[in-house]
């Protein structure tokens, strides 16, 4: 039976993505903020002691508060850093990914067309959106494909949280709606169950055609 | 009963999708060159004459025989203008594409890298990408998803036409294999069979984390 | 003395770069359409013949009325298909650009970010990028540098007839007013004044900071 | 008369820069690390404190050594964390630049295609390219330009250090050549000179026609 680790799992996409993959009877281990908070590094060096190998590793994790960069202090920058970074980096030098597996980042749409209420989470994402690219390369040898999924407007508490009208915002979206965390777990399944392998070093915007650049 | 058409469905990346959405039991319609042949504007009008409406629209050719650029003449921009570009522009002005629908566009990653011998093809297959992503924004309007496959070197006839040794070439790729037109098939055809909608207006690269740039 | 070629010289960003190279004593031819029309390939076959080497060769022309896509003809495709794209190719294939040579293409910003009204001057610029940036390889053993300027709004007579209200949609803009095409004149001299050479096969926005994909 | 700082300005690219800007009566502040260590925090607070204001400014420091992934270490990550990223952002929300300034980053073309050897550089100079973009909107309100040069190979004592046989080396790239600081250098001026302003919020490879993204 294939094991998966799911990062940020106890709501919004990361639980979208735990229970897809258990509908096909994946062993899924799904972590909240307790078992594993990515933005205090003994905690993550703790979970990978305990935890290390898998076969499907979803980095998932929440993003920080919007906030001017004017405002920005060096412990903000310090802990999503962390958060968004350099925990992905520790996990990744430490668990090994069995061969045949799946690496899963979800990040945001925000690294190709940044926001300026959030820059730090399109400067931190951007960075491991280029290690995971660099790494997609050296996992592809034991065939284990990297896929960077990076959201738009999802209909989660964060999203919720972030946007005061949601209303108004949807009529502003070409879908006029939200995405559905589960249309990102039902993909990510898809890829899983259908052992789709090439698909792999990639970095899929998954906005509604929100995004406005080119590729 | 969904209705698909699939050009260019007798070999290759086409025949795979048109065989997998075969089997979730889509009311395929597969053509061939004899069919309709999109460097031919009177086929594709004749074409799209008794075919003007489909669920699911799969966009999909052949590409031209590699040659520098200097070489290249007129008529030779005529042909592929007409089969890469144009063609596909007819094709979209005249099929309606049902509510909840999918168009799905085969390119190639050489959009975003452009390759010196298949200049032609980066240059159109580029031109139509930017038509795509206009329009995906439109489409989402009907909640139609747009959905642009930039493959790689994959197992088809043609990548056989356009490399020498094969398996030399193999081993120069990440994961030292070209892909397999099945994995695009079944790509496909977990988008539709999950309904995943949100997913549009995006170029994903199919090839093995074969190409270099970052996104 | 270096020979210089502007490609539809007569006004806007064309006679700005033919007067800022006339500035540093170049020997500028400047063209109007009707010297040579880059939307009848007769007419650049013609011209062509008689200049048939340059230092410097400036591709620029004027672009389409906007146009939604249900309403393009196949001879709105044409037309601009030999004014954006063919028109250039055999240019590039019959002008031999001499050693130590410089070619600026000016496209626009809209190929990276295309817009719904301007859909055909996206696609086809967007094709002739991807010539340029192969060519620029080969150019390159040549010492031939090319530059492809990607402008933003910039105060020409074609922005005051796209827009209606100039005043209203400068305040719109991150600098709050529209660039000058001497600013681009003054660029393109500048390059050449101080003979930079390494900067070539780069697609440079040239819009006031007001496009949003990161890179 | 302007004033321009110069980070890492001791040599190479920070060098040329400096000099080009003497030649043309601007009052640079050129600093080497022992004026200002941006990978150290205490260093940069110090330096800010007592240069809180300029007209131009230099972003540009050094890189990393060559490490692959598996053996970067914590203290790796957060010492170029400082250098790259952090110690840039801290200078940004602390040196006032005048209206009408420039500010120039000096990063790199890894930041668009990442190399797996200076992965630490691709991903830091990636976040900042980031906040970069995002700041070049609000700079713009005050008519300052923001202008990120991304060189490739140039001709310093680093790239020296990091590869074996620059002459065959050489031979690999377009130009058959590296780039030279001073074109830089000129380009800087240039632009300065010029007082070219529209230019801003882009990012400008500088590499010879030697990256392949066509972009």
């Amino acid at each position: 039976m294939l094991k998966a680790i799911v990062l940020g799992g106890s709501r919004g996409i990361g639980k979208a993505i735990s229970n897809s993959l258990k509908s096909i009877e994946i062993d899924v281990l799904t972590t909240s903020k307790k078992d594993v908070d990515t933005s205090n590094l003994s905690s993550v060096k703790k979970f990978v002691n305990s935890h290390n190998q898998t076969d499907i590793l979803i980095l998932n994790t929440g993003g920080p508060e919007p906030k001017p960069f004017s405002t920005i202090t060096e412990s903000d920058w310090e802990k999503y850093h962390n958060q968004l970074f350099l925990g992905f980096c520790i996990i990744l030098q430490k668990i090994k990914i069995n061969e045949n597996g799946y690496i899963f980042l979800i990040s945001s749409n925000m690294i190709k067309e940044p926001n300026a209420k959030l820059i730090i989470s399109s400067a931190y994402r951007a960075a491991f959106a280029e290690v995971f690219k660099v790494l997609s390369k050296e996992y592809a040898q034991k065939n284990i494909s990297c896929i960077n999924i990076a959201p738009g407007p999802i209909n989660t508490d964060r999203t919720k949280e972030l946007i005061d009208n949601i209303e108004e915002f949807e009529k502003t979206l070409p879908m006029k709606r939200l995405g559905e965390p589960e249309e990102i777990g039902s993909f990510v399944k898809a890829i899983v169950e259908n052992k789709i392998k090439y698909l792999s070093g990639v970095t899929i915007n998954f906005d509604g055609a929100n995004s406005n650049y080119v590729f």
